[in-house]
């Protein structure tokens, strides 16, 4: 309940890396950047808009075939659970916003993907 | 403005199909089939709810990669403008869900991609 | 798993009609009516696109508060899980897009409202 | 082009304000939380999640209208345009979840309310 489920289209900005929980599940994690682009009515035009930045995480089955499938730089659509994350470290504060994955999808508006249904091995 | 967006994740129900409009633009179209589970409280297990069925439209270069890249049976999250069109023909009225394709890709909940940065021939 | 949510800002085409099913639980049920507006590059301005139409269904607390607070013609925002529901009837098929609401507002963008932390009597 | 479209159920964490841009445009901004609740199947019951913040901003006539109708600790369900937005100040860097609203109303999940169809003056 009060879910606030959220879809990013946009390029993987770091590797994806996969660790193992205390335990034992499988979460592959990496930054997602989007930069929104707009019509410009007065210049007629289309422009960039600022970029957003979101870490994403990936698990159990879902985390061995992002590391499988996805490198740095590809465009992904990204559909999960938005959080806007606050930490205190050192006497500072830290934001961040992540997104906990249902579905990443390589974006077939921007090139061709062949897709074979196995799943990694599920840790 | 008003614009319903909406992501909807499942899978291909028709192959895919492609024909080009009289403007000479490429147009993909499929049946997306997405069924809910839920977690039922009261017997303690996920069980299948009912299975809604989309037609999704693709246009301009993510038409020919999507033609090119997905089959029938095959999993998708599918982001886009969601319409839900009434027509009348011989005296009936049919109402359909349609979506109009921002960002499609494979599932990597399901399986394993491999992508290629190169978009097909634009019409 | 594999909800499919969806926000449709719109205006309310029925009047809503609150039941009680045989379980003993309210429902409110009306129809929503959205239409989008898109900036027209060639023409230069905003027109009319298609109107979607949703049957919106709102159970308990907000069976009753929307009965109490909603009427015909008013501008809502509605969140909830969408389905694409076909049925047969009399040979014939049915289909219609349904939302099962987790949140209605009046949107603040068409006026003012007064808000009053009272939820009606459940039932 | 590459929207986060995205909708928040949550509470106003701040009063709203209302200032106007040099350009002579009313924007009204507040916080919004919203924690999440989730169904432990362990446990078989419900608990609250972390909770999330998000700086809303409204404009023009929304700016007024919600200036008008919306109080501190209130209920919304908020529609928009979703940015995380990052700003250095003084050597260290400020992260913050924007979201830049279509529509806004209160939530009659939480209550009723009583709507007037009349605009703010708008700025």
């Amino acid at each position: 309940m009060n879910e606030t489920l959220v879809t990013v289209v946009g390029n993987v900005a770091t590797e994806p890396e996969t660790t193992v929980t205390a335990t034992g599940l499988a979460v592959t994690r990496f930054r997602l950047a989007t930069t929104t682009r707009r019509y410009d009515t007065e210049r007629g035009a289309w422009t960039d808009g600022p970029t957003s930045f979101y870490t994403v995480r990936a698990w159990r089955t879902l985390a061995g075939n992002v590391k499988e499938s996805v490198g740095l730089g590809e465009p992904l659509v990204v559909q999960g659970r938005l959080r806007v994350r606050e930490d205190e470290k050192d006497g500072r504060r830290y934001v961040s916003a992540e997104i906990e994955a249902n579905a990443i999808g390589h974006d077939l508006s921007r090139g061709v993907s062949r897709f074979t249904r196995a799943s990694s091995t599920a840790l």
